[in-house]
C-alpha cells in the first residue's frame, strides 16, 4: 500500500500511540481533581502544554487544548466575534481558507456580522494589495491560513504581519493546520499572529486533538462553558492521553524537520519533473519555496479527479481529490476556482501529499502506474 | 490505593484501550475521504454510531459524537437557543445543573436570552409543580440532568415527560452523563426526550469523547462548522478510535449493568449504615430507588471537604468534594445549596462515587481509615 494522502490525515506514529496508552491506563485520575491522582494528571497536563509551547517558540500559559483544528478554527473566529461584536463586526479571511474557517465565517454572517474575502492571484497567493483595501474601521479580524491544504501555497503570514503592524485592534488569526514540520514555526507563528490552529492528527498525533495557540493578554469569549478548565476559556475534563501524545508527536516531527523536508523536496521534484513530461498533464501547485515540498496538486486534462483517484486506489495507492473534507461533495476544489482556474480544469485536480515516510521507491511505483492510467485515459480526453 | 472518586472520571476498561488503539494504528484513513481507507473508516464508523445507538434504544442517525459532555451540553443548549431564537427567547433550567449546562445557559442569559432556575426541594428533586408554573409561551427548552452528579439524585424525567408531553415548542435536553450503567436507559431516555448528552470516561470509555442524542426531526445549529461531518451538524475530522473504543465501553458497562448495580446497592447500603453510626455524621445523598446506587455524599459537622480529602488521600484512598469540576474554585456544591442545606453544612461534603469494579473489602478498609479520621477530628469538632 502507498499513502499519498498525508495532508487528509496521517498516521500515528507508534510512539505517540504508546504515550497515549501509558497515559490513558496509568494516569486517570482527573486534573481537576484535588487529590494525588489528580495532582499527577494535572502535572503531565502542563508538562505537555510546556513542552508543546516550547516547539512552538511561545509561552505554555498562550497553549490552549481543543478537540481539533475545526474547533480552534471556530474558536478563534466565533470567539473573537462574540468578544468584540461591540467594536466593530467586520471580519477579512481569505478566499482559500479551509471550510472550518470559510463556514465559521459563513455562520457569522448569518448573525450579524459582515465578511469581507481577500482574493489570491493565480497562484494562490493571498493579494497583499486587496487585503490592505478591504480593511476598515470597524475590521475586528484577519484570518488567512498558513499553507493552503488544496495547493500547498504558504501564504505570506510575515507581509500580513507587517500590513497589520500599526492597526492593533485587528486580531490576526492564522489556521496553521498544514503548516507543521513544513515550513519553519517562524513563518507562521510572528509576533504580530494573535491566534494560531493546529490538529494533532495532520502530524502524526492523535484524532480529537487541536491547540489554539492565543497571545498573552488577547481576549477571548469561550465557544465551550463549564467546569472552567482551561483558564476557564475552554472547559471540559482535559483529554490528558491525547494531550500527552500530542506534545509526543510534535516533538518527534519538529526533531526530523530538517532531514523530511530535504527528502520531501526531493521527491517532490522528481514527481514534478516526471508530470511534466505528459502533454495532457495539468500542474496547479507550485515548486518553489512559496509552496509546502510535500503538496503536489495536478490533473489529466478531461479527466475527472474522482476518476483517478479510484483508478490509484486499484493499484492500492491513495490519493486524494484536493480535500478530504470537501471530498464528498463532488464540488471543485475551492482554491483553484479562487486562483481563476476554469471550472473544468479545476474537476480534474487530484492532490498527492507526500509524508517523510514516504520513500522514492514509492514515488516510482506511483509514476509507473500514471503512466499505465495515462494510457488508458487517452481515449476519454 | 483506593478509588472511590468514579463520578469524576472512571478508569478505562484494558479492552477499550485495545480497541482504541487498534483503530488508530489499522483504520487511519479519514472518513471523508474517497478511497478505500476512507470507505473503511466509515464503515467503522457508522457501526460503532449503529452499535451505540441499538444500546441506547434509538436510531443511529440520532446519535452524534462530540468532544465530550461538555460539548455535547454547550451544542444541546446554544445549538437549540440559536435555532429557535426567532419563536422565543426563554430557557428553563433546573437549579442543580452541571456547570457545562448552568454556564452556557449563563453565557446565553448574557446574550439575550432569559434563564429561569427550576427549584429543587430538599432531597435535591426538581420540583415539578415549580418547573410547571415557570414554563410560558416563549420557552424554547427545559434542561434538567438524568442523575446529579453531587448527589445522586435521580430526577423525575418521566414526570417532565408527561409535563411537557402538550408542549411540542418546548425541547427537552437531558444530561444523562451521571445515568449511563446506573439506571435504565428507558428512565431517562423517554419518548419526549430530544436531546440527550453523555460522556465516555464516565463509563469506562476515553477523554475527549462525548454524544449527543437528538431526535430525528429536531433542528440544531451547529456549534462547530466546517468540513460538514456528522451530518453537516458537526465538522471535524471523526475521532475514529475514541468512537470505537466508546461502542466498546457502551457495550461492556450494559452488559455487567444488572449485576453492577445490585452490588453497588450492597456496597452503598454497607457505606449508609456504617456511617449513620457516627453522631456528627451528616448524610445528604439518598437511599432509595431515587438515588443512583454509586454516590454517596456526607461530611463531618464542623470539618471542611477538603480536609476529608486530604486525610483519606494520606491512606491512599481518592474521594472528592463533591465535584471535580468545582473542586478547586472552594465553593460548597451547589445541589447543597439549592437543597437548603446551610453553607456550613454544605462545606463539609464529601463524595463517594463506587464503581463495580470497588469491593466490599476496599469499603472496609475505608470504613476503618474513617473511624481514625473521626476520631483524630474530634478535637476540631
Amino acid at each position: 500500500m502507498i499513502y499519498f494522502d498525508n495532508a487528509a490525515t496521517t498516521q500515528p506514529y507508534p510512539d505517540v500511540l504508546e504515550t497515549y496508552q501509558e497515559a490513558a491506563a496509568k494516569i486517570y485520575g482527573n486534573p481537576s481533581s484535588l487529590h494525588y491522582l489528580g495532582h499527577q494528571a494535572k502535572r503531565v497536563l502542563e508538562a505537555s502544554r510546556r513542552q508543546i509551547a516550547d516547539l512552538l517558540n511561545v509561552k505554555a500559559e498562550e497553549i490552549f487544548f481543543t478537540s481539533g483544528g475545526t474547533e480552534s478554527d471556530n474558536w478563534a473566529l466565533k470567539g473573537l466575534a462574540f468578544e468584540k461584536e461591540q467594536y466593530g463586526k467586520h471580519i477579512i479571511i481569505s478566499a482559500v481558507e479551509h471550510p472550518a474557517v470559510k463556514e465559521s465565517a459563513k455562520w457569522l454572517g448569518e448573525h450579524g456580522f459582515t465578511i469581507s474575502y481577500a482574493p489570491v492571484n493565480s497562484k494562490g497567493f493571498v493579494d497583499l494589495k486587496a487585503l490592505a483595501d478591504l480593511i476598515r474601521p470597524d475590521t475586528i479580524m484577519v484570518s488567512v491560513m498558513a499553507v493552503n491544504n488544496e495547493m500547498g501555497a504558504v501564504q505570506p503570514i510575515q507581509e500580513i504581519s507587517g500590513l497589520l503592524a500599526d492597526k492593533p485592534t485587528v486580531t490576526f488569526h492564522v489556521d496553521a493546520v498544514q503548516a507543521v514540520g513544513k515550513i519553519p514555526v517562524g513563518d507562521y507563528l510572528t509576533d504580530r499572529v494573535d491566534l494560531a490552529s493546529f490538529s494533532s492528527h495532520k502530524f502524526h498525533g492523535v484524532r480529537g486533538l487541536g491547540i489554539l495557540y492565543k497571545k498573552l493578554g488577547k481576549r477571548l469569549t469561550p465557544l465551550l462553558n463549564g467546569g472552567g478548565q482551561e483558564s476557564d476559556l475552554r472547559s471540559t475534563t482535559e483529554n490528558l492521553p491525547a494531550i500527552a501524545a500530542t506534545a509526543k508527536a510534535l516533538r518527534l516531527v519538529a526533531d526530523r524537520q530538517a532531514a523530511a523536508v530535504s527528502g520531501l523536496i526531493q521527491m517532490r521534484d522528481l514527481l514534478y519533473e516526471a508530470l511534466s513530461d505528459y502533454d495532457d498533464v495539468l500542474i496547479f501547485s507550485g515548486r518553489d519555496e512559496q509552496s509546502v515540498p510535500n503538496i503536489v496538486t495536478f490533473g489529466i486534462k478531461g479527466v475527472r479527479g474522482e476518476v483517478l483517484v479510484h483508478a490509484f486506489e486499484k493499484h492500492d495507492i491513495f490519493i486524494s481529490t484536493t480535500s478530504a473534507c470537501s471530498s464528498k461533495t463532488g464540488k471543485p476544489a475551492g482554491t483553484l476556482l479562487a486562483m481563476g482556474i476554469p471550472v473544468k480544469s479545476a474537476q480534474t485536480a487530484v492532490r498527492i501529499s507526500l509524508d517523510d515516510d514516504n520513500n522514492m521507491s514509492e514515488l516510482e511505483q506511483f509514476l509507473t502506474v500514471f503512466r499505465q492510467i495515462y494510457a488508458d485515459t487517452a481515449k476519454v480526453r
